[in-house]
């Protein structure tokens, strides 16, 4: 079975819902970067080891937050021996506004993907976008780089909504399929 | 008073609903982009004495249609020339789903201007984002770069709903705001 | 063996000469799409058969010609039954400046493959950036989401540098590996 | 005379020689943001104070540094009362590989300036990019969106080109110009 990890950061607790969500999907390994921007040192044998690595941030100012940066700064480690080569990558991203940039995020994620010589997987769940359309309906949101989840500025992670918690998870399960053709 | 125009392409009405709704906010002239991507030879005239130019398109497979882009393409005479440097841009878009792309649309509208040596005005309207927020808040969409209308894929021009109107007026009428500023 | 077709537009002859260095490479068939932005009609079961589809276009005014904008337009019947999904998408493009915003036309090639639900292969070559680096190396342009060529506003097609057309070649050799190993 | 502030990070003073030459350019005041991404506290006195806000980072792994970031979401406290709304602002970016991703770097200062409510300045100076073009040639880059600088990774800060440099020198000054224009 391909091996998947998803390494993420969350200021207020969405973004690791998410995360869980997509991992859930994906059955795979959870790699959260903490509230300085650091990750685990074991961490980087973990993704060095990963067959898909799926990066998630909430979008702050309009794209990662600044810990996700310097986690992706850091990377510039493996970059350097491109050391992730041909892996495949995926992203996700939270935020509080229908758009608010969260493209902006999700095109920043590939960019780095790329850097890193990277494969990056599409979401592949078409929009809901007809009249009869539900907020929880999949992809409500109507991305297509990656995963997107909208929850309310003033709104907890307890509040966020099943339509894009599923939705994530079903992204998740897409990545870890694809890995496993990939790796086939 | 500061003249502006806003040139736009509309596929089905959606934009061209969108435009007018600008149109009105900024007491613009409009410029039509037409089913073959041509506009009649005066406009060129209009845009050269224009002090603020706002650009409208749908979001057609991840950016502007066709027709808009072989207006941009023309525009190529005006940019050899810089013929319009330092003029005011700003721009909308309207698309099916939620997000669909609109932002890459909005980013490659921002990248024309910046070739032609402009200055971008930001929508400049926060984004309805909270709990109570409802769809026709004004930008509810949750845009920066620009304004944004959504459209269901099965709804018709006249099915628009009004607070995607309402921000694209209080959008046009901030274009005109800071081109009177701008022209003092 | 797998299909790896390369569809593409080119004004004035440089894109071509890109386009088949690219097909070299990947040992791909070539799709022209001609100056009315048109494919043969037989170009869409071309395309429907790929495992792989490398997309190609001139940057004009800030991304893609109009021309490949209207192929990809008429994409859209694809994107409508997800016809092209879980293919292998990669992008490479000319213009006169080193920059000169190819960087926004990859992008938006990346969305649209994004749209389609396929899979983005980077160009895999690191940057030639030190100080002794020559025009005519590898990748000197220094591009990570797709190949890159860079021609002189007053250079025809013959005039090509012989760096920038072996990274194309380099490239699509990349890309048919890559399917190669997808497709087992 | 209307006030410029540069804001900038700087990894291995590449950037901030940049910064110096866009500043001499714009008379403008400089904050630097140090390595740990802080500014002084006075820092957010002299960014109100601003007409114009010039924007700069070195392109690390494919956008602004982390420490830029790390500045960029401090700076949502402006953001939430939309502070700096209608301020002018524009950008630079320094990075080794002739592209790089610089553009990706120019266009997230611009999506941050968008949600700051502001106008943004386009470089405004055309590419150099004739086949009888010089390194040092004015944005021999091939900018439009900001300034670019390019530094080979074996360069040190005193290698930086006199051409680049003056290319930010200039820069500046345009800026500075707009922001005169704009506040009369």
């Amino acid at each position: 079975m391909a091996k998947v990890v998803v390494v993420y950061h969350s200021g207020y607790g969405h973004t690791q819902r998410m995360a869980q969500a997509v991992g859930e999907g994906a059955q795979a390994e959870l790699v959260a970067i903490d509230a300085d921007g650091n990750v685990p040192a074991s961490a980087w044998d973990t993704l060095a080891a990963a067959d898909a690595i799926i990066l998630g941030s909430p979008t702050y100012m309009g794209t990662v937050s600044w810990q996700f940066k310097k986690f992706a700064d850091a990377s510039s480690k493996a970059w350097y021996t491109q050391a992730w080569k041909d892996k495949l990558f995926a992203g996700f991203t939270n935020s509080a506004a229908m758009n608010g940039d969260k493209g902006s995020t999700l095109t920043y994620l590939f960019t780095l993907a790329m850097q890193h010589g990277g494969l990056w997987v599409s979401q592949g769940i078409m929009p809901s976008s007809t009249k009869a359309a539900q907020r929880n309906d999949s992809n409500y949101l109507g991305s297509y780089a990656g995963a997107m989840a909208q929850s309310p500025a003033d709104a907890g992670a307890a509040d966020m909504l099943p339509g894009d918690l599923q939705t994530a998870r079903d992204f998740g399960a897409r990545v870890a399929q694809v890995a496993a053709r990939f790796q086939r």
